[in-house]
């Protein structure tokens, strides 16, 4: 641990994850973040509710696909429904630089709403801060979700067992291209929106559908899909094999990253997340995914072997049959994209 | 509503008013958030629960009595206890500017865990994002909170009636004081320590031991005693008439606000609330507050009377039978305070 904060930190790779075990763990712990998930379970009263929190310091605010309102509703909810919760209510704070726009920030709010209103959660405690000028940066918006655990969801990575199918929700890499072309300092012009999405209809209808079927969901956001596989391959002590020619990546992300020498599977997604299902239901589950406008892109990218012959880990089997390490995100590629 | 934002508008006072009604509810409009209080209820499943957030931007980060870790706690747990509930759980989530410190980041973080322990909330969920140098000011924490209403708790402007007593269950405006000195810019010298405190075990117990007695309470932030007492004019419709006399100050509080300018009564606090309460059961409720530690200074300050012979509002009877009105507070005295 370096002795100041770098953006790296902030990435959501290896950084982010010694900077949390370093210096909030060990003050912080509790059971329900141990799990360190992006949502924890929470027992109240009789019922099983699971809350999740995230800032959202997103740059530029605005981008093709979504704003910092839009994102910060859709982050929040997939957290929830990734963990096969319901979302219910949200709570929402603003940290507003002075001199920001006043119409603007009601822009936000609007599409915050809007978007609420689309994911069917209420907003029901909100703040507003000021900062001095050059104190933040237009707006940052933090958000917590609280949603109730649907019946029939029983989700985690100890439930990952070898053969099950490794699915992703759709083509990977957008939104962390789309914010990098929105900064504009590149003088690249390409078509790419951002994936930026409440999944809560494309998602918690499988787990009614086909129960017991998906093991584990996440939503590959910060680190992009090869830090989540990761994750999962190492808490499941699983190896994850995946096949390079089956991920989908629309051609002008592609052609971005090879541009600039970056991955598609350490770009951060806003409204695409990898599952793990059981191997006998995952071609049922893949025609559900695809029938939804938001899942028409999905696919099954590999499977889960057993960490007997190789230790656990993310395997690319690329298309000249060579197989390589895919690694988890040490630092970032791009701060600041969620 | 002007075109850019000012520091006035997170000032807490009428500007903040503004801008929550002008730019946030037009959108965010919801059953929870209309009732504006510091933090609503929700129907989750067959429990009561009441939710709440807040984003600290306190500067300077370490001051006398406290720090931004254990601010962010204190400052959640009395929304909630304020509202008749028992804090449960936290989120918390971490904007770290880049080159912030680690050492002076876990310290915060082993302030905000300690808190947690003292007022028996579980952090269930946390996130940390990191901006660029000059994009932040060291660390701003958002914390939600969620708490279960405690049996019995009846608590709302509109049970407030004529010939209540209004309490202050410390002295005021002992954050405030604090604050501006631990800025340095004054070079004044001053023991005022923050009042910065967790009052769940101050505050619960009384709803248990005077049921219904306890008619509205609100902890004094940003804004201080006369912007809460506006509030409950304002919404219950009556006239808060106050002694001047009666409310407890410390002299060295009262000395730095007449070398100031300021009035004590705009001060923030971060463990003094305001109560209303019956009068007959006032004094008891009064020596139940005195003898903890937390409410040792508890005084009552005033009463409540009809709107009938003048409007609704706050008035404060001077030592020479003056009677002038306290307004609200309209932009900030010192902004960034919590």
């Amino acid at each position: 641990m370096s002795a100041k904060i770098t953006l790296g930190h902030g990435s959501g790779g290896r950084l982010t994850q010694r900077l949390i075990e370093d210096v909030f763990m060990p003050h912080l712990k509790s059971a329900a973040l141990d799990e360190a998930d992006d949502a924890a379970r929470v027992s109240l009263g009789s019922g099983q509710l699971v809350a999740t929190t995230d800032a959202f310091t997103v740059r530029p605010l605005f981008f093709p696909g979504g704003d910092i309102g839009k994102l910060a509703v859709c982050g929040t909810v997939n957290d929830l429904v990734v963990c096969g919760a319901v979302p219910k209510c949200l709570t929402a704070a603003f940290i507003i630089e002075e001199g920001f726009e006043t119409d603007t920030l009601a822009l936000i709010a609007e599409n915050f709403a809007r978007e609420c209103r689309n994911a069917r959660v209420e907003v029901v405690a909100a703040d507003t801060k000021v900062v001095e000028r050059g104190k933040g940066d237009g707006v940052f918006i933090t958000v917590a979700g609280i949603g109730s655990l649907q019946a029939g969801a029983d989700l985690g990575t100890g439930r990952i067992a070898e053969g099950d199918a490794v699915i992703v929700s759709g083509d990977i890499g957008d939104h962390g291209a789309a914010i990098l072309l929105a900064r504009g300092e590149l003088n690249i012009q390409a078509d790419i929106a951002s994936d930026c999405a409440s999944l809560h209809d494309l998602v918690l209808p499988l787990l009614a559908q086909f129960p017991g079927a998906v093991r584990f969901m996440r939503d590959a956001t910060r680190g992009g899909a090869a830090t989540v596989l990761n994750e999962i391959a190492s808490k499941s002590g699983h190896r994850v094999l995946l096949e390079e020619e089956r991920i989908p990546v629309k051609p002008q992300v592609e052609g971005l990253c090879e541009m600039l020498g970056l991955s598609p599977w350490y770009l951060a997604n806003e409204g695409t997340i990898v599952l793990i299902v059981d191997k006998q239901a995952a071609p049922a589950v893949l025609r559900r995914l695809r029938s939804h406008q938001l899942g028409r892109n999905a696919a099954v990218i590999g499977e889960i072997l057993e960490a007997a012959q190789a230790p656990a880990g993310v395997y690319l089997q690329t298309p000249s049959r060579g197989r390589r390490i895919l690694d988890a995100l040490v630092s970032d590629q791009l701060p600041r994209i969620c």
